[in-house]
C-alpha cells in the first residue's frame, strides 16, 4: 500500500513515522517542497537572537534517520500542485504523477501578510529557509521593525533586543499581546515596553523596501528600517486540498474527523492545515501549535498502519518565554468563554512563586476563568519570572480533565519552599473561584 | 460556641481562621504549648543552611495577626493534660479547666528517635525551638552526623553541606531515599553520595553525647562528630486523643471522616495527627505534609463554623530540593501499588528537559506507575536539575483527576524550547504506558 505524505514538518514526519512503525510493509514516501525536514520552527527565535548557533541545530532528525533507519522515502524540493481524487493520483512540480492508495496532506502554515502591506521581499517567519534568509539581513542590521503583536511578534522583539538590536513593535491594541488579558499582562507589559518601543494603536498603510532598507508609513507618519519584519498571523496551506474539493471550514482548515480523515476517507490532514476539536467548547477549533501536531500526525499514521488511534482534541495550551517573563494560556480566556455561551467569569490572582522567606522569588499573575454554574475550570493564563511556565502546564491538566475549582482546590500539589508558597497561586485561585 | 483547639501549627491556625471567618460569632481559642504559632516547619533546613536569616522569618503570621485582625484568642506555652469528653472539659497545665463545645486537635508529630537510641539531648528536628537549638549547636561544629536518610534526611545533609559542614548521612538501606526507587534516583545518589559521606546498610547501635561531641556506634566502629541529627522519622501527638478513647488507628493517627470529625463528632482532628483519605487507593492513610494539612484544618474550621467542606482526601505528593536536584513523588511508587493489589507496571524515562539545541536543559528521571488494566495513571517519581518540580505537579494533578496513560498523552502541554522538548518526557511516559 503507497503512503504518500505532502508536508515534512511535525505533523508529516510524525504520521510517516507512526505508519511505518505500526506497518513495515507500507511504502511509505514524504513530499516536501522546501530543503529541510523535522525540523523546530518554534526555536527559530533563539537562532535569531543567537543561543542557537546553527540553523541545522533546528532539525529534530536527519534525512537519514527517516530513510535509513525508518524505511521513509522522503524527497525534498519537490512540490505537489495537484490531486486526482478519482484517480488516486499526485501531481509533482517536475511533471511526475504519484498514486497513493492514502494521502496525508500535512502543509502547515505560511505567514499570513495583510494584503494591503504586501511587497516584493516582504518577510514573514516560518521555515528554515525564511529563517536563513532574515539571519542574514541581520548582519547588516541595528534597527527593526516587527508588524504584529502576538505570541511571534513580542517573542521575537525580546529575541533582538537580547542580540543587541534596537526594536520597534507596532500594535493595532492599546497593549501588546492582547489575548493575555490586562490583569495577567501588566507587569509584563511594561517591563517590555521599558525595553521595546511599542507603537500602539496604529493603523499600518504602507510598508517598503527603499534601497537597503525599509520603510513603515503609519498613522500619516513614516519609521525607517533596517528590516522589517511581519508577525501578522499565518494561513493554512490548503489550496491543493480546496482545488479537489475536499471540505475546509471558513477558515480554511481541512475538516478532519477523530481519526484524522478529511470528507475523504483516503485522504487524512494533520497539523496546523487541520481543523481539532477544542475539548473545553466541544466545537471545532485551530490550534496551530508544535506538539498537537505532532500528536495528529501521530494519530493520522497510526490508523493508516492500521492501529486505531483516537485524537481527543485539544485546549491550545500555549507557552512563550519573553525576557524573563513564562507566559502562557490553557483553555479559553473569559472573553472566548462568554462568546462561547459558558456563564463564566475568572479570578485574578498576584501572588509569591516561593514561600515568602525564600529568596529569589517573583510575583505571579494568574487568571482562572470558570463556569459560575458547575464551577468547571475553563482556562488560565499566566506570566511570571519565576514557575510560571509549570503553572501553566499543572492548571492544563485541570483543564483537559474537566476539574471543577474545588477539584483544583484539593489537588495536592508538592510543595517546598524553593518552588512555591504552602498555599500556592493555583490554590488561592481555585479557593477564590469555589466560594 | 466556644470552639478550642489544640496546637497551633499549619491545622490548627487554618481551622481556627476559617472557623471564625466562617461564623464571627464563634469565640475560638487556640492553645499552643509551644512559644510560636503559624510557623513553617519545612524552611527550617533553610534556616540551618543560613538562606533564611532568622528562625522569625520562619513565621507565617504573626500572633497579633490572629489575635487583632482575626479575633481569635491566642495562648501559647499551654498545654492541653487531658480532655473531659462527658463534661466537655479541658485540663490544661496551669490547673485551668476550658469548656469547649466543639474542639479541633491539631497537635502534629514529633520527631520519632529509636528506642535504643535515645538518650538525653537526642536531637530531632520538628519546632521552631528545636531550629534555634540545633542553630546554636552548629555555630561551633565542622562535623555533623545525621542519622536518617529519608526527605528530611537528605534535605538537612545538603543544607548543612552548603553551609560549609562535612556530613555523613547513615542509612539503614543500601542506597539513600529509598523511595525514590533505582532508576529514578540513579544519577542524584552518585551526585550525594560525591558531597556527603554515606554509610550504607548500617545498623546503629548507640548514639552519646561525649563531653562537647557526638559519638555513633554502628556495625562494630565508632564515629565522632561535633553534632548528631536523628530523622528517622515522626510519630503523631495524639496521646490525648487515646487517653480519652477517641478511636486511633494502629499507627496512633485519629481517624476522622471526611468533614475532620474523629468518632465524637464533637471533636475534630486535622493534620498531621490525623487519618487522610489516599485518592489512589481509596483506603485510609497517612499524608504528613504541610498543605494537606492546611487544608485539613480549613475543612475543619468551616464544618464547625456551619459551613459543610468535604475534604476527597490526598495523593501525598512530596517534593524537595536536594543540592540543584528537584526531586518528588506523588501517587503510589511501583512497590506500594502492587502491596495495594493493582495490577501496576512502570515506564522509566530518561530525557532532556529541554529542547536539545536549548542549552542549560538538564536529564529529567521519570518513573510512571500504572494499572496495567485500566491505564490509570497511580503515581510517579521524578528527579531533575531542570523543571523537575513543576513537572510533578503536572502529573499530580493526572493522578488526583485519574487520567489514563492515554488521557496523559493527549494532554496538551504547553511547549517552548527553554522549557521542554517538543515530546516532553511526561509524554513520552505516557506514551511508553499506553502501549
Amino acid at each position: 500500500m503507497d503512503v504518500v505524505i505532502i508536508g515534512g514538518g511535525a505533523a508529516g514526519m510524525s504520521a510517516a513515522s507512526k505508519a511505518k512503525r505500526v506497518n513495515p510493509d507500507l511504502n511509505v514516501i514524504v513530499l516536501e517542497k522546501g530543503k529541510y525536514v523535522s525540523y523546530a520552527e518554534c526555536g527559530i527565535p533563539y537562532f535569531l537572537e543567537g543561543v542557537v548557533p546553527s540553523v541545522n541545530d533546528l532539525i529534530h532528525y536527519r534525512i537519514e534517520e527517516f530513510t535509513k533507519n525508518r524505511g521513509i522515502s522522503v524527497r525534498t524540493g519537490i512540490e505537489v500542485l495537484s490531486i486526482n481524487r478519482d484517480e488516486k493520483m499526485t501531481n509533482l512540480d517536475n511533471g511526475e504523477r504519484m498514486r497513493y492508495d492514502r494521502l496525508v496532506i500535512a502543509t502547515g502554515v505560511s505567514p499570513k501578510i495583510p494584503e494591503n502591506l504586501q511587497f516584493e521581499g516582504a518577510m514573514g517567519l516560518r521555515s528554515l529557509e525564511s529563517a536563513s534568509a532574515i539571519q542574514e539581513e541581520l548582519k547588516n542590521a541595528s534597527n527593526v521593525g516587527i508588524i504584529g503583536d502576538g505570541v511571534l511578534g513580542i517573542e521575537l522583539a525580546a529575541s533582538l533586543v537580547q542580540r543587541g538590536l534596537e526594536v520597534t513593535v507596532y500594535s493595532r491594541h492599546n497593549a501588546v499581546f492582547k489575548h493575555l488579558g490586562e490583569f495577567v499582562g501588566s507587569e509584563f507589559r511594561k517591563y517590555f515596553e521599558s525595553k521595546v518601543r511599542v507603537i500602539k494603536d496604529s493603523t499600518i498603510e504602507r510598508v517598503a523596501r527603499n534601497g537597503p532598507g525599509f520603510e513603515v508609513y503609519y498613522d500619516g507618519r513614516q519609521d525607517k528600517y533596517d528590516l522589517v519584519l511581519f508577525a501578522t498571523g499565518t494561513y493554512p496551506n490548503t489550496s491543493l486540498a480546496k482545488k479537489c474539493s475536499i471540505i475546509t471550514d471558513e477558515r480554511g482548515l481541512i475538516v478532519v474527523n477523530e481519526k484524522m480523515q478529511s470528507s475523504d476517507p483516503e485522504i487524512y490532514a494533520a497539523g496546523d492545515c487541520a481543523t481539532t476539536i477544542n475539548i473545553v467548547t466541544g466545537k471545532k477549533d485551530w490550534h496551530p501549535l508544535a506538539q498537537i501536531s505532532n500528536k495528529m500526525g501521530r494519530v493520522a499514521g497510526s490508523n493508516i498502519g492500521g492501529s486505531v488511534m483516537i485524537f481527543p482534541g485539544s485546549i491550545g495550551t500555549t507557552l512563550v518565554k519573553v525576557f524573563d517573563y513564562e507566559i502562557g494560556f490553557t483553555g479559553l480566556t473569559l472573553d472566548e468563554a462568554l462568546k462561547a455561551g459558558f456563564v463564566a467569569k475568572s479570578v485574578n490572582i498576584k501572588a509569591k512563586s516561593r514561600a515568602n522567606y525564600y529568596p529569589g522569588g517573583s510575583d505571579v499573575f494568574l487568571s482562572l476563568v470558570y463556569d459560575t454554574g458547575t464551577k468547571r475550570i475553563l482556562g488560565a493564563q499566566v506570566v511570571s519570572k519565576d514557575g510560571g511556565a509549570w503553572r501553566l502546564n499543572t492548571l492544563a491538566v485541570a483543564v483537559q480533565s474537566k476539574m471543577t475549582a474545588d477539584d483544583l482546590f484539593y489537588t495536592d500539589l508538592g510543595y517546598t519552599p524553593p518552588f512555591g508558597p504552602v498555599w500556592d497561586p493555583i490554590i488561592i485561585a481555585a479557593d477564590s473561584a469555589m466560594k
